[in-house]
């Protein structure tokens, strides 16, 4: 006897099926399996009835029979480029804690900004059928990759990050608008050489970051010198690499806006690294204002981006787009807010 | 029409079948379906075909028939207390990596410490029958609620913490040496009174952890006082609120070593509220080495945790065990790494 058929056969034993119930409580399997779904239909007593011998039988209802019934997973699948990065586990956290409260169950896909990687990955999650997906695409994701999905029949939330020229709901940040609001505090103190560290134009945040500061520069008749902006994703090495070569132009900036939080922590390292000190020799505002971002030292100023609310409103967006395929896509727009810490202050004369 | 009408539809007119594949290249279903799955029994050249074919016609292999099928799902459920703690977000991406590179993907239920919250999630995802279950427990699991899924017939492998008496795979660390190493670095440095802020007897790691730290002290003579263990779960909160309550001792200890990195950054946090700084006027130690732990400022002394190896190991394990369900179990056990940064140094006389 062979060790597997060994625990088949334990798996068997404890497996019990629908018409066992149906028939110790001389009910159809019809009425057990409405009864198991807190049916309506099903009268209190006979579904607290069929409920308790289920417990008391050890019943595991088959979700996979059962979607092929009703052509539901209760899966939602989650597409994102990191979970390493706070800003995107805090997302995530928020995400599955809404759709855990809807009875779902999240199926989670990574590709770091890979579109390879991405293209995979979409693909593997889309054969578990699940019953819509929250997805913060890749930089330089294509309408026509997105199209795929809802061509699939699979509903989809953009989050975060917006690929323009698909009909999708989307939540997200107001992310020009953030940079003004980051850029005037730092005209407000008397800044008039200000950096921006971290924003690919391969992504709609950088796009939109990047706009307000150019904007707001130029509307208070400052110039947006290309030497004073760092290209580069939202990373700490992108922040730490970004300050080092600002820190050796002829005339460098006395501060900087970065992408996210994690360039910022990386910059503020760098500035360290140099002999200086954020908010003293420098000033600094981050963006996301992930939980660390207040622990620093000095604590980081920076825009808080309401990461829990947004993965909220996704989930539940989902679960309206999942309940009513056919209703108007919605476009629901966070405004961030600025938290001033530590790292800003006036410029050193 | 309904708007719902219109999208079933539509997603009607892009589902494409094995039987359109299997007429449309005069093979059987059979056939066509094991092309698919990649089966060493079809020719090559057949495979190639079929997979061509399945790729012009946007084929969407239909996970949900074919589990009923194989009774595989080709899903990895994974349980964990809480994903915003960086160090369970980089062993949940360490996880998902190598999980999804063995073509399976990962299904997440998450419960902060909430017993009755595990029990609910863990019911909710063996319902969807993963291939298997990767679990960290919740403080206070019991041996029965782990048995329930093994009876079950899942195989689960834990995680970083163990629950004693079942008899499951497990991947952890050497939780108690890696706090012998820390408290004889701060003994080697010349601290005498030494605290231990977090750790709680609800989890393994807590008890091994406040094992080492007591059996330390006592081997080197040093006596154990209830005053200067801080009980606690390993939060930023532990921490600050730890080192705000040590400080206000009428002796004082003059280091701490921490349950983890976070209680670490709290604990640094508390002592700049009281006007001191890590390194300089207290040593402190942590445990996890997480991304930010070498970017604070000074970069935090700690145990590298090896994250990385421990979600790829257990990932591994679980990968072994549903190939063989009957193999002997496994434990495997990392060995902490002291990793010397900025915030230990000899007393203050």
């Amino acid at each position: 006897m062979s060790m597997p058929g060994l625990s088949a056969e334990r798996h068997d034993r404890h497996r019990v099926t629908l018409q066992v119930i149906a028939e110790k409580l001389s009910l159809s399997t019809a009425t057990v399996s409405l009864a198991l779904r807190d049916s309506a239909v099903v009268a209190e007593a006979t579904k607290r009835k069929v409920q308790e011998l289920a417990r008391e039988l050890g019943y595991v209802y088959n979700r996979s029979a059962a979607s092929l019934r009703t052509a539901r997973t209760n899966m939602i699948a989650v597409g994102f480029h990191d979970i390493t990065n706070p800003y995107f586990a805090e997302l995530l956290s928020a995400i599955e804690e809404t759709v855990s409260g809807s009875g779902r169950t999240v199926l989670l896909g990574t590709y770091a900004e890979s579109l390879e990687k991405q293209a995979r990955v979409l693909s593997t999650l889309r054969e578990y059928r699940p019953d819509g997906m929250i997805l913060c695409a890749a930089g330089g994701t294509t309408p026509e990759s997105l199209n795929q999905l809802t061509a699939a029949g699979i509903p989809v939330v953009q989050v975060s990050r917006e690929i323009a020229g698909v009909d999708l709901d989307f939540v997200g940040s107001d992310d020009a608008r953030g940079t003004t609001v980051a850029v005037e505090h730092l005209i407000g103190l008397g800044h008039r050489r200000i950096a921006m560290i971290g924003g690919s134009d391969l992504i709609s945040t950088g796009r939109a970051r990047r706009r307000g500061y150019s904007e707001t520069l130029a509307r208070h008749g400052l110039p947006v010198e290309p030497a004073l902006i760092v290209e580069g994703y939202g990373t700490r090495e992108t922040g730490f690499r970004g300050i080092e070569a600002l820190m050796q132009l002829p005339d460098p900036p006395t501060a900087a806006v970065c992408f996210n939080d994690l360039a910022a922590f990386g910059a503020m390292l760098g500035l360290r690294h140099a002999g200086r000190e954020a908010g003293r020799d420098f000033s600094i505002v981050g963006c996301d204002d992930v939980a660390e971002a207040a622990q620093w030292f000095p604590a980081l100023t920076t825009l808080h981006n309401h990461q829990d609310e947004m993965g909220r409103k996704a989930a539940e967006l989902l679960v309206r787009r999942i309940e009513n395929p056919g209703a108007p896509t919605r476009r629901i727009i966070l405004e961030p807010s600025l938290v001033i810490r530590g790292t800003t202050a006036p410029p050193q004369r």
